[in-house]
């Protein structure tokens, strides 16, 4: 068992990306994209996504799967205006 | 022809991840880390990335990978601290 690990839980590793729903305003992407242009780069359109890695202990992939999907309603994406997306896998 | 796009040049779409290098504090993540562990979650580690999507217009794939690559080292990532990774498709 490594170190930090609880009995019965398994180690699983989810990989987050929450970018804003097509229709809303990216003003960092924006931002970026006048700057792409301004050094003379024929850029149309930048988007911008945030990606968060997690490393979490939980009893079997499903309930780390339930877990993280709710960690992103309550935490880390705002469902009003976000997209999200995410995959988990045991580590070894 | 695309609206908008130049003679001899194609669309291209970059996709690219920009993360701190492994050894520097990502802040954000440890911040998200706390409060996820206050929510009674089980993590250990929380890493944070941005995700640019560039949509450009280039003469060939190899320019526009040439041309991603320097967005990269001057604007989108700090050479410092961070770490970049990209791939770029042609667009249909």
């Amino acid at each position: 068992m490594s170190t930090g690990e609880l009995v019965g839980f398994k180690s699983y590793r989810a990989r987050i990306e929450v970018k804003l729903k097509s229709g809303y305003l990216d003003p960092e992407g924006e931002t970026s994209r006048k700057a792409l242009v301004d050094l003379r780069y024929k850029v149309n359109r930048v988007g911008t996504a945030k990606v968060y890695e997690i490393d979490l202990q939980a009893p079997s992939l499903e309930e780390a799967k339930r877990q993280v999907d709710e960690m992103c309603m309550r935490l880390l994406a705002n469902p009003v205006k976000d997209d999200y997306a995410f995959e988990v896998k045991e580590m070894k």
